[in-house]
């Protein structure tokens, strides 16, 4: 078994502990047993060897091993979505964690079709954790609190280049070929952002980018967008002279 | 109301006809009545403004005026893609025709989870006509007869940049950066190509590539192809200077 498993709390004098959902999937799903080989990860980029040294209700003791090599950070990435409705949103949170994205902002606007309740939250948060056990990802997707597109653009380091998604815009590989650096991008409901909203985005140095010359679905340009910074964080990645 | 039909058969002497599944939708989901104004396009880039003239049965006849300004083509982007299960499937192709790929090839890989069959062809099929319509796209994505890993290399244009997906390959982004033209990507299935597949698809041409630093999923790493093909399509349109 090289199944991975999430970590609430860090190993300790080499012992560590899986609970909940954790332990549930790895003693009753996977009807683990003792000394049974996995890998556990604390979603902070670090992952260890481990096995199973004792299966009670709800709680799996663990024996860990010496730390594996540190996972690369994510992309310093962050989309700030109105979020979509129903299955889109676990599919949003599933493959924006696979692409590498390091944040997602559920946005408030006023058109938004989705309230970004604490049970929400939870639910996303808990699609983080299954998308990084099957892909691999050693650092969570963060799932920050709900925010307005004011409170979004407050928080922004000077030098990150923000991006607001909108079909008239310009396209977005030329931006993201131009820009090395953190990216913040906004998308907006299935019934667009508004003139106002819009207005005061740009009004903030965002750029209104066209991810396709398509009306995009909610979920989809945020994925595309996330596709796009990574193809780009590779070009940016390699010395200049290997590019022509 | 501005809907966006699918037609099956071009206009003629400024009149067409919705039939089946389109003319459903029309007439009993959105009850349309004479005299109301939509939009209907062929799936090969025209597309028009029209009135409905007669309501039946199954069939609603058009009144068709001038076609409106031809849609641009879409990417030169085919991906050849072992399909995944159930609803993986259904957004896979809602994806592509968004995000303009031109051509998807179901592929029969050793590993497949799931049968290109006549039923899930003609299924994929109908999700395209959906996703151009809600998406604006006036040319299908289509969708080829399901194909070997050795047919789909050997009927490539001889110009085309050939990618397979593997977890190990080299970064996408600086190869899409360095190539302008079309591109075939071939994504295996959830298992991975094998070790005979890949060594085919090498042997022919078909570079390595790593789409994100971690395992994806399949429709992932084709949507992510996708989104990444089309970012690079607008830098490669750019005249080079502005790219300093």
């Amino acid at each position: 078994m090289s199944e991975r498993f999430f970590l609430a709390a860090p190993p300790a004098d080499g012992r560590a502990a899986l609970e909940g959902d954790e332990a549930r999937h790895l003693a009753r799903v996977l009807r683990a047993k003792v000394g049974d080989a996995i890998v556990v990860f604390d979603g902070r980029g670090d992952a260890w060897p481990a096995r199973v040294a004792t299966i009670a209700r709800d709680r799996v003791g663990l024996e860990v091993g010496p730390p594996l090599a540190r996972a690369a950070p994510p992309l310093p990435l962050t989309l700030a979505v109105a979020l979509p409705k129903g299955d889109r949103q676990k599919w949003l949170v599933e493959k924006l964690t696979e692409l590498g994205c390091a944040r997602l902002v559920p946005l408030v606007t006023t058109r938004g079709v989705a309230e970004a309740t604490p049970a929400a939250v939870e639910r996303l948060a808990r699609g983080v954790i299954e998308a990084c056990k099957q892909c691999g990802r050693a650092t969570l997707l963060e799932i920050a609190p709900p925010a307005t597109l004011a409170g979004v653009l407050a928080e922004r380091d000077p030098d990150t280049l923000s991006l607001v998604a909108d079909p008239t815009g310009e396209p977005l590989g030329p931006l993201l070929a131009r820009h090395a650096g953190a990216v913040l991008a906004l998308v907006g409901p299935e019934g667009g952002f508004t003139t106002e909203e819009l207005a005061t985005a740009t009004a903030a140095g965002c750029r209104r980018v066209a991810v396709a010359p398509h009306i995009l679905r909610v979920e989809t340009a945020a994925i595309a967008l996330a596709a796009g910074v990574q193809a780009a964080s590779a070009v940016h990645a390699l010395p200049r002279e290997r590019l022509s």
